[in-house]
């Protein structure tokens, strides 16, 4: 695709994800209907699946023949076929139910599997950060990012993956200055993008990784399984995001 | 002491956690000298210091019959022992370090071991938590708070009591839409106070809880060692933040 459409794609992905955000915050203080998924910690809300309406209607009138993956209702393109939009209308639901604060719109594009353009919206702050793979931006500034060393950085993790040592991720925290757990994977991207945090390490739906593996490209980071095989947009998946320059150090304790 | 001499100390802590915020912002991107306590990951700046220094110096022009209890350098007075001021300079000094976010300047007063005034300063969000047990202001708005239950909520702890289930804290966990791990205490206090954790579970030292137990005791919060004893304001100990109505609840688990 050349450069001209790929820019215009880009200012669409920002546009939609921006009046996502004004959406969900103009109805921040509504009653929200909330329904189960898979059990009682696994929710939904009525607010995620009209921005994800929102979203697909917008992409669907504005490119009729790209393709969607996306988290709500099963809309699962496969993300090797052609020109496809990877969608999370809100991540972090719990926290956007009890906290109405630290939750994410997610919004990526991949050609053939091949990823194009990330935007993440981290809503409550109205910070934007977004880029194609090459630069990323946060709103107008583009960023810059040199990881620190593990030893003197704190790392992203899933709580379920650090209790049980998972892939040895236990482990390799005990050489960190420790953990943090936000419930969002899109506000632990933005951490790393802001250098809050130096990994993160979860089990992820393609949806939580696409547009922030994009984002963090450009700094050196890797957005792989845990063992670096590649994340396959399908299920869910435990995976890393972590500096490649640091692999040989992960190494020693995460297979 | 009267309620005129008890509000003069109020204004004076809240004074002086605000210059000590304004402080640290303003050396917010100095290269910072740190030093190693106990161990690589437990570790103390220049700044944190320097706060303590400054307020301990007001403490002693402003009221020089008080007794002081701070974290740095061994200033540790006896709780129960007079008019006894509890300093943490900076909670979350990690997060500082690394972060230059997610930290806070906690001050507390004691009355022969009862809690009169707290104050929790979440620096870089600007905002000012202070009461004197029976209030609790944020800023200019008086707070009111009604704990959600705990299968719709959110709990603060502290990865090593939660990975290792110190006192049944991860039995508690499975009963509540997850745990949070933010690297201060005194963020989780106010993240509590927000409406956004609904308890806090942790291995604190005095200055780390003296300020929350006050701010959280209007809203029926008991602030306790893992098994309802009172906390000693000496050690660190294992201790918890709930709500007293949902009790016979959490002793199910927590034991």
């Amino acid at each position: 695709m050349n450069d001209n459409l790929l820019n215009i794609k880009l200012e669409f992905a920002k546009t939609a994800v921006k009046m996502a955000g004004e959406f969900l915050k103009s109805h921040l203080h509504d009653e929200l209907e909330i329904t189960e998924k898979s059990r009682f910690d696994d929710l939904v809300t009525n607010l995620d699946k009209a921005v994800q309406n929102q979203i697909v209607s917008k992409i669907g009138e504005r490119f009729p023949k790209d393709f969607i993956l996306a988290e709500e209702d099963g809309v699962r393109h496969d993300i090797s076929d052609g020109n496809v939009w990877v969608l999370d209308p809100i991540d972090g639901t719990t926290n956007f139910i009890v906290q109405r604060d630290h939750f994410a719109v997610m919004l990526a594009y991949y050609e053939n599997g091949v990823g194009k353009i990330g935007v993440i919206l981290d809503v409550m702050t109205d910070n934007l950060y977004w880029g194609n793979g090459a630069e990323t931006f946060k709103n107008e500034i583009k960023l810059s990012l040199v990881a620190r060393p593990l030893r003197q950085s704190l790392i992203g993790v899933n709580s379920y993956m650090y209790r049980t040592n998972a892939g040895g991720l236990l482990d390799l925290s005990r050489e960190s200055l420790g953990v943090r757990m936000l419930g969002s994977a899109g506000i632990e991207f933005v951490a790393i993008l802001d250098g809050k945090i130096w990994g993160y390490f979860s089990n992820l739906s393609p949806w939580d990784y696409a547009a922030g593996a994009i984002l963090l490209a450009p700094f050196g980071y890797v957005t792989t399984q845990l063992d670096g095989s590649a994340l396959d947009f399908d299920g869910r998946q435990m995976m890393m995001t972590v500096p490649e320059g640091q692999l040989s150090e992960i190494r020693k304790f995460i297979k």
